[in-house]
């Protein structure tokens, strides 16, 4: 026996959790390379990233944490936020999230990584869900038609106002804010208005409100003081000027009060968060929009419709998606790209479990309570100002206010201080009569007299104004009424599950996200109360475990990107575009140049650049590209010519959308930087990058990460995301403010958007460190070119970079064979869904192709099952080549197949059916099978249908 | 607007728990009630239990709790466990669960609410999920056959036991057991022996064995000192004595020592705990069995098999059935009904995640580790006794052992206290050199020294004894090798557990087990470190939460069963009805009555009855049961008075397990007590009973209650369950004590059992209080009656009470088509499965027969697709009735449909196989797919084969 050094071999190995985050192993590694025909992975990658741009050294993460240690340091960080009874309110609730939903929606993984719903046949399930969030919102807010969830109320109400400038008849400049409405959203109005010229008007809508001076108006019902007002004189005469008025309502209240329909109102917004969304720090939560009939085309966000398969069966969609930024590009007026599905599909099943009578009997608890609250406060003559309300209550306190806040703290509870002499209250689903007691003794600590004034006390059952109760039904589609016993939902949401393709059963090598691992360790902290029951604006000093999360992760986020600053403040990819351009604008003017405004963007970028450049107020100028996707470099040149001193920003992305390291991209930096333009580098594509190159080191001046790709947040069927900015120091006091009162540039309603996923990021990069994230990225760039390598012989490849290596994505050009046989995309596609996968992006950045990314985390078996599974379809096509079978004949346009192919009596297609739903290598044992045949879109924008349709559509379906 | 008393409506309904946990509401239960023809639900209750044994009162528990505050309460109780590091061992370490196997196995209601794979075409998942754990076993035992799971180590050591007694050739009376046996082992094998009439003789092997004078021996490897020792010598000399040997080893050393079968040994025990599954104060965790392959048919427990279904496709199934309790009855030589199932998944798939070389590795890091400690130790003119050792070292301390596990304690930590001078310290996967430091400065203060020592300190690579050392590989299937990514890891279990029917698709409406509701909120606590991180020998202090939980739950169970003491120390029923009558025996012992050892046991009773009685030294002496399977009252009276004087007990189950409330059942306890017997109720149908009428007030001594039936602990697929027992005070004396050294009739190795289970029935007791509780079992009793009526005009149901009405299950007899037309009971169960349903029990408690109880869980809309299912199948039996087609061509005889029917090129049946897959309302979108035809039983018991088969059998049948 020899000795070896004391401690050598004590501890898990250093990689242990990279080696479970990436999929293939040492041995796969060594093969894929074979293939592939690189020596080693540094081979590769000295082939695949320019020297120019490599980075040499480490990022300066050290060492990876093992799995155990990374839970017990998130303990310890989490021991350091303080969890109070939250009674601030201010859009932000304590609520109860049922477990029922909590363990099966929330915590699974069926649910949390599934994609954006843009194959519709495979995400059916979350369809319905969103089908259910979109119908609570029409019947709660009485309007025609909602969409499936926008980022935040604040940035719900931006949308709102860029939404009434868009359809307002009136030419007027100014949109009219209540100033009663919550201060965050103010801040983002100020921030989204600036750019564009609108100028906000805030006021008391009863004395400062001019119809003929805006084209739209905001009213918070209830106000962010809790007083609740009738507003439908103001929004009378708004109509009578042609303006467009938005409400935005609280989803609780709206259950015992009157709909902005009813009152007139055009638009809603609004917060879902208190339909079970726990307020962690400030998100992520639902927001929602519903509009009248006549502005459904014009809303922004994703919009859940009713279709037929091509049985004529009814089936979910995604509808209206030519309104979207990334098909109208800079004549979008929002950017809009994320919705936040997973608490939406959260929010709705909170309605769907409890049903309209126990939202009610929730609302009406709450109500209660705050009347006995109010009118305890005032049998003890404190002077309370909000006569009608809800839930919040508006307490003038003098000076008394300091000391009544810190008595509260003692006791547990946060109170909202509004101003020096004012506290606000605001009761919830989670307030208990010991928690109103407690309040009254912040105010008068005297017990004796509390008892007595407890005693006499006599409170109306409601203290609503009777003019705004609520007239009629809500949430009377059955599905709201089906679910109430524990078992009932625990099958309902399992059986929506099942109808669906995530990660959990499959790779989804899509090129436009990155579908990586959600590692549950890195899901686990987002559940515990330290990280979920925070208010987003707590006091500081309860945030003390958020903060070193933050700090933390800025400084990661800083060592893998090379910049000086960053703000974790944008809630999503498109936000941070926003807030990046948003910085740039603001250094330009900082140093006296207003007239830059242009910003330069390649064709192939992603559509939300330019919608995001516009909203920044800038002008968007397109650089043409080679054949090859790169930057056409001449064409920049005479860009930036063209618009010498106007030059604001150019918006690239790298490795670009073409999934290519351009060489060029130093040089594209100088040109820029050289006309006195700023580079914004979208971070979409960091995944090829991170531990090999840095953008902040190699000439770009900003860049948003989306944490939702690189960073391992989940998708959760199309959001949350996340998108905080890197910049240089020149661009960081441009950053985003706090999102309050004074705050400049705040682009969310939370400081820190939604902070409850930051965890999730933390845990990876502490994880991986230096080593890991570095070898995450190798085998991200190896995985895509093997299987670039394995399908080059059967498709073609487009892109490469001079040594002929594609980045972390490949694309496959479809068009020949769509040119010669007729088989489109989309039935490649469709066909990849009877095989058991999600299908690739699918026509872009070029239409026609597939761009296909793998990520690290996919093993050499499941790259080799979808390598397979292209190849037996290319095998298809090939029958169709050779004169046997017509594409239209195919088991490719008729792809997905399902069960209702294997039992139709009538069948008469000239394939086998039982090649037509279990091709290749798939076994029944394990066959996805999905739950529709392939979607008719047409129909679907043809016969818009938003919400829940009537039972007896499926009845007739069904007797048909 | 009137007033109401002030907080009047400011709480949520106290039954809002209730409301969410029983299926039908208020309006159902009404239709129900027509149905029924009761007019209330107390008109129901007076028809079915006799008022003999009425509850008139409360049960004392109070209201119940919202999942809030039970939740509340749950986090101050586990703040009162103190998790420390436990360097105890003695059976119980530290591990690291992965959390992709946590929130996936542990955390998923696919896998925890599954029920025990009886029914195999739709438990194929788990099933080869335990057919893992067997290969795991019999590899790292080196022996021929492993079962799937006993209850722990200690139980299984006992197991091992009585199987050295069945097997031997030996015709000696005593058992040799290692005095370096942990001391619940030993605890556990007095109480077994004593009424068999086996000697214990405790000794060190090398010094005090007599192989004539034993029929077997049990080592244990390593020692619960830490010292490995080689048995070959010893083995050999027992073998020449015919007796037959048992090791109780570690898996963790199995990994690095030579295995037991190699060794020489017959029959190896332990338990798997150290795989993944938390420490959990006592359980409850996997213990193996594994043996020569000559003892497979006389192995206690469940044992999976390969077999094939009815296209000669591999399927997995339980073998050998009839080697078990509930056919061999008072024959059987073992009561063991339960396993761990969901503990043994959790252990195997901890196995399949690291695979052999990540085993190997944790071995190795713990052994050096303990070799530095050792060696440190030693350094520090420290006594360590143990020379060769695996994970685990003895200290002699003398008289500083109590100050330096005060030191350790103080430092976070627990030693093992073996005596007065010696302490044990053991290491685990999660120690870490700091750990090893820590320890050191609790012998050695003065951290220059230490510093000293250290920096000096060289130590071999490996203490192990070279004789000892593990020899050839283990682990060898594929299967071990396939999932090292957490993404791949996450698929398997995905794809295993979508195979399975469990609650969270499909009512279970068994008789034999409750199938309720396992809420998500009980679910919850079971996961917290301060519940799970728990050694179950930690000092007393530390465990104070615990001891509240078991406080609040001694008395909960009380309050519902009329006794007045528990013990929660059985960890299954049989374990319970095992206790019981021990505390039978005793108290008759204790009077002097050492001649009764009668056991009355009706004909009706399930097979552990008898297996108990037998294990327990009585005499099974069976009562008859009239033709309404109520006990034969004259026979009674007469077997009483056959068995003058010699009468221990009666072992009855109420309401019986034909379902129906026994008018007699007072009488029957007057009669047993005047006969000087004591009543042994079976708690089997507690569900009927909660809040109706309590055992012990209306004439019973004891009854064990199945947790995992009424008290909602989930099955698990097939545990873990528990089995507390409740006695009448005169018994209380009697009750297990703690498994140590002293404790007598000890039947666990946990002094608790399986403690970190037991926060799900407190949660859920507390959750409904008084009221919601008795709603419970009024509603199952509603529930089952309705399910009788309505099924009542297509099937005959059997066996009713006075009043034509039946208990919270009902038995459907089949008989008559089986004799009329040859459809079989089997053909209905799984005729069932294409419904989408779990088959009822089948065939008890009477052949031919199904027993269905859908308990309180199931809403309406679920009961009614049931009897639909059950109609349309009578339906498809009228077909044969009317000669249009015979039972063997009818879908019945070739049920469960696979999509392998569907896509049969050759299928030439006589019925369409539309309707044989998609029967009913079976619609495809919601199908489940069984993923095999029906199994060949006859096939697998012949060619037995227990653990994964070659891939190739896989490969031969895909080609076939």
């Amino acid at each position: 026996m020899t000795s070896t050094p004391l401690w050598q071999g004590t501890q898990p190995a250093a990689d242990a959790f990279c080696a479970r985050h990436v999929g293939p192993g040492a041995r796969d590694v060594a093969a894929m390379l074979e293939v592939v025909g690189a020596g080693s992975l540094d081979e590769l990658m000295e082939q695949t990233v320019p020297a120019s741009i490599r980075l040499r050294g480490e990022m300066g993460l050290g060492a990876g944490l093992s799995e155990p240690e990374a839970l017990a340091r998130l303990r310890t960080i989490g021991g350091r936020n303080k969890v109070m009874v939250s009674l601030i309110g201010q859009g932000y609730y304590g609520t109860v999230l049922p477990g029922v939903i909590q363990r099966n929606v929330l915590e699974n993984p069926a649910w949390y990584t599934a994609y954006t719903p843009y194959q519709p046949e495979i995400s059916q399930g979350r369809l319905e869900a969103l089908l259910n969030f979109q119908t609570m919102v029409r019947d709660l807010t009485g309007l025609d038609v909602a969409n499936a969830s926008l980022l935040d109320e604040a940035t719900a109400a931006a949308e709102a106002m860029a939404l009434a400038r868009r359809v307002a008849k009136s030419k007027a400049d100014g949109f009219f804010v209540d100033a009663d409405c919550h201060p965050q959203t103010l801040a983002v109005l100020r921030t989204r208005a600036e750019p564009m010229g609108w100028r906000i008007v805030v006021g008391d809508p009863e004395r400062d409100l001019d119809p003929a001076a805006v084209f739209g108006a905001l009213f918070q019902y209830p106000g962010s003081s809790g007083r609740v007002r009738d507003p439908r004189a103001w929004i009378e005469t708004l109509h009578g000027a042609h303006a467009v008025v938005a409400m935005a309502a609280d989803p609780l209240a709206l259950t015992v009060l009157e709909s902005p329909g009813a009152l007139g109102a055009d638009i809603a917004v609004g917060s879902m968060q208190r339909y079970g969304m726990p307020m962690g720090a400030g998100g992520p939560h639902a927001a929602y929009m519903a509009v009248r009939d006549a502005y459904k085309r014009n809303m922004p966000g994703r919009l859940v419709g009713v279709s037929v398969d091509s049985r004529g069966e009814p089936a979910y969609r995604l509808a209206l998606q030519t309104r979207e930024q990334h098909i109208r590009r800079e004549k979008a007026t929002s950017n809009i790209c994320t919705a936040q599905v997973l608490p939406a599909v959260i929010s709705a099943m909170y309605a769907v479990y409890h049903g309209p009578e126990g939202l009610t009997a929730i609302a009406r608890r709450v109500h209660r309570l705050t009347a006995i609250l109010a009118e305890g406060l005032r049998a003890l003559s404190v002077r309370v100002e909000t006569d009608a309300f809800f839930d919040t209550v508006t307490v003038a306190a003098g000076g008394m206010s300091v000391l009544i806040r810190a008595r509260a703290e003692d006791a547990g509870m946060n109170l909202r201080a509004i101003d020096e002499d004012r506290v606000g209250i605001s009761l919830d689903e989670t307030t208990t009569p010991e928690i109103v007691r407690a309040v009254w003794r912040c105010f008068c600590p005297d017990a004796q007299r509390l008892a007595a004034m407890e005693q006499a006390l006599s409170v109306p059952d409601s203290l609503l104004p009777q003019s705004l109760l609520r007239q009629g039904g809500f949430m009377t589609h059955p599905v709201f009424h089906a679910h109430r016993s524990e078992t009932d939902m625990l099958r309902y949401l399992r059986r929506l599950s099942d109808r669906d393709l995530a990660l959990d059963r499959t790779m989804i090598p899509l090129g436009s996200c990155t579908m990586k691992l959600n590692a549950t360790v890195e899901m686990m902290p987002v559940t515990w109360p330290e990280f979920c029951d925070i208010h987003p604006f707590a006091p500081e000093v309860q945030q003390q475990g958020y903060a070193e999360l933050f700090r933390d992760l800025e400084r990661m986020l800083k060592a893998v990107s090379g910049y000086d600053a960053v703000s974790l403040q944008p809630n999503s990819g498109a936000q941070g575009e926003y807030a990046g351009l948003l910085a740039i604008r603001a250094y330009h003017r900082s140093r006296g140049d207003e007239g830059r405004d242009v910003c330069l963007i390649p064709a192939s970028a992603h559509g939300t650049n330019p919608a995001s450049a516009q909203m920044a107020g800038m002008r968007v100028v397109v650089v043409a590209c080679d054949d090859q996707g790169n930057v056409d470099i001449e064409d920049l040149k005479a860009k930036i010519a063209q618009n010498a001193g106007r030059l604001a920003a150019i918006m690239i992305t790298y490795p670009s959308t073409h999934g290519v390291f351009e060489e060029s991209v130093v040089e594209i930096c100088d040109l820029v930087h050289a006309a006195g333009g700023q580079v914004y580098l979208d971070g979409a594509n960091m995944n090829a990058q991170v531990g090999l190159s840095r953008p902040g080191a190699y000439g770009a001046d900003v860049s948003h990460f989306n944490l939702h790709k690189t960073f391992c947040i989940p998708h959760g069927g199309g959001g949350p995301g996340m998108g905080p900015i890197g910049v240089g120091a020149h661009l960081a006091p441009f950053l985003p403010g706090v999102p309050q009162e004074g705050g400049v540039n705040a682009v969310s309603a939370a400081p820190f958007g939604s902070a409850a996923v930051l965890p999730i990021s933390w845990t990876y990069m502490m994880l991986m460190g230096d080593a890991g994230l570095r070898r995450a990225t190798e085998v991200a760039i190896l995985n895509s070119n093997y299987i670039a390598a394995r399908l080059s012989g059967h498709y073609p490849v487009l892109y490469r970079g001079t040594n002929g290596r594609v980045a972390h994505e490949c694309i496959v050009d479809l068009r020949p064979i769509r040119d010669t046989v007729g088989v489109t995309v989309d039935d490649i596609a469709k066909r990849l869904i009877d095989h058991g996968f999600h299908a690739p992006t699918v026509s872009f950045p070029v239409a026609g192709t597939f761009m296909i990314e793998p990520t690290e985390s996919e093993g050499r078996v499941e790259l080799d099952r979808f390598c397979d599974a292209m190849i037996a379809i290319r095998d298809e096509i090939r029958e169709i080549e050779q004169g046997r079978i017509t594409a239209e004949q195919s088991p490719l346009r008729h792809a997905p197949h399902t069960v209702r192919d294997l039992t139709d009596p009538d069948w008469d297609r000239a394939y086998d059916r039982r090649l037509g739903c279990l091709p290749g290598d798939v076994v029944p044992e394990s066959k996805y099978w999905s739950p529709v045949n392939r979607l008719d879109n047409a129909y679907g924008d043809r016969n818009l249908v938003c919400s829940c349709p009537d039972i007896s559509v499926y009845a007739e379906e069904g007797a048909a």
